[in-house]
């Protein structure tokens, strides 16, 4: 059985070479020259939970992998996606099966143009992952996935590629509500990244503001009001006590949410399109109003041309 | 005729400059020790377009005010509004008039709980002035004051007091729809402020951005929704217009609102409650739901906060 790792970042190389360590057929593929180099010549290197670790993986851009694939686990950058869907079309046969474990919504209407419904699974995973240089990365601590068929059809699939997940210490594990669990981790990045990416502050610092929590509730009802249009009921006290949980600065608070760290760190375009971005164009789908997704969309992209960023 | 301007910061100190050059009894009334002893010492000190001035006017704290007035000035930053209500309040007679001239919207409420409303004027001025330091202004530029009575009997005093400031060159008009000038003023400050400061930009950049015009457009209506629920109708397209051309970086678009001034550069609390957050309070009273005025209002809180402003 072959993989292919479509978006070998960092997330994407942990997958590849914890399913390589553990004995599979794994391709990485990705568009950045430094790095698929930088694989090929010396292995990808990192450490793992502080071992160091050098894996002789073949890595390649899209357009040079010519084989039959069985399993693509896609990992791009949201914006990307669209991109390396197309650029893989011609590996995808009428039977691969495609993983979509990007975080924010609105994901499989991009997957569903070029993938059969049958094959896709949409997942959710709360494994980490850094990106130290071209081809070298930084592995640590602990996670697990939950991925679930888009069809009924797929179901036996999906529960392969778990048992795939778990046996190389992934630990996947079967939803029967995969989307429950893709909306609760989106409201986690659509009150914290948005917010603290136009603050310039921590979580913590975002959560001793005296408005924090009323900011909170309304982005978290916005998402809720658009899950329920689409048949998903979230447990919204449960899940803004959640978001407002990641703001203690005495578990994750200090931490800066990844788009601080995509804009205001390293001046890169944001995902918010695929965050609060998204929850607004559902929403103008459903005839609802999710004003403060909306004009957090607005403020992020203007900061963004403010700042020149790419 | 005794004439107090309570509130002598650069704007306050500009009209009590020019009451008191055309020959007016004036006190100047302040908080700010380093501000009321300077002038006491050296006069109040300037350029008045260009020329150099030092006119000898008296300054006091609110406190050691003993003498009846007949006319007063309100010239605070807004939050001081109502501190300064109540330690002038001994000099208020029954028929002091009293003269709001302050940015944003709601003052009448504040005022209203000191002075009876028969002898209330509130208005508008696109004078500007700058404080250089204490006892030192800088006063370039031309401008206007509109001015209407808030009870039907006020008017012959409002007349009065707009001739009083003809007189002394600062073109008193008599308005009879100064509420509306008062919120087609405070929708150029709902929008360039707030926006400005949560992007850390001026005005051409904001104009600049992909997102500009429906944040903008959004916050108009937003103040017309509340406006016309006073009764006061905005000609929406042509504010939304005259907002957008304050971001035209070949005439006023390079300026930092006040607002950034305020908090960016000089870490001080701004007057957001009374520009967006006003217009969030009055559409909870009036049954409307200002989503954009309210978040804006809780962003800058926020930042506020983060940035430790006092």
């Amino acid at each position: 059985m072959k993989i292919a790792i479509a978006g070998s970042g960092a997330m994407g190389s942990r997958f590849g070479f914890m399913l390589h360590r553990a004995g599979n057929d794994v391709i990485l593929i990705d568009k950045w020259p430094a790095h698929v180099e930088a694989i090929n010549r010396d292995g990808l290197k990192g450490d793992f939970n502080g071992e160091d670790f050098v894996e002789k993986i073949p890595a390649s851009f899209p357009e040079d992998v010519h084989e039959h694939i069985d399993i693509v686990f896609l990992f791009t950058k949201a914006m990307q996606l669209d991109d390396m869907l197309q650029s893989i079309q011609p590996i995808l046969s009428q039977d691969t099966q495609v993983v979509c474990l990007l975080n924010g919504l609105g994901h499989e209407d991009t997957v569903e143009k070029y993938v059969p419904k049958k094959n896709i699974h949409m997942g959710n995973t709360i494994w980490t992952a850094g990106l130290v240089g071209p081809g070298h990365i930084h592995l640590h601590g602990n996670g697990s996935v939950e991925l679930e068929n888009v069809e009924p059809e797929g179901e036996e699939k999906a529960k392969e590629i778990c048992q795939l997940l778990t046996d190389a210490g992934l630990n996947g594990k079967y939803s029967d509500n995969v989307k429950l669990a893709i909306y609760r981790k989106a409201c986690v990045n659509g009150t914290m990244n948005g917010l603290c990416t136009m603050l310039d502050s921590n979580m913590a610092q975002l959560g001793a503001t005296s408005t924090a929590r009323e900011m909170i509730t309304t982005i978290v009802n916005e998402f809720a009001d658009v899950a329920e249009a689409e048949g998903i009921i979230l447990d919204r006290p449960e899940v803004i006590e959640h978001c407002i949980s990641c703001t203690d600065p005495t578990t994750i608070g200090e931490h800066y949410p990844s788009m601080h760290q995509d804009l205001i760190q390293s001046n890169r375009l944001t995902e918010i399109d695929y965050i609060n971005g998204a929850i607004a164009r559902k929403a103008e789908k459903y005839g609802l109003y999710t004003p403060y997704c909306k004009f957090l969309t607005e403020l992020v992209h203007a900061r963004e041309q403010v700042l020149g960023a790419k």
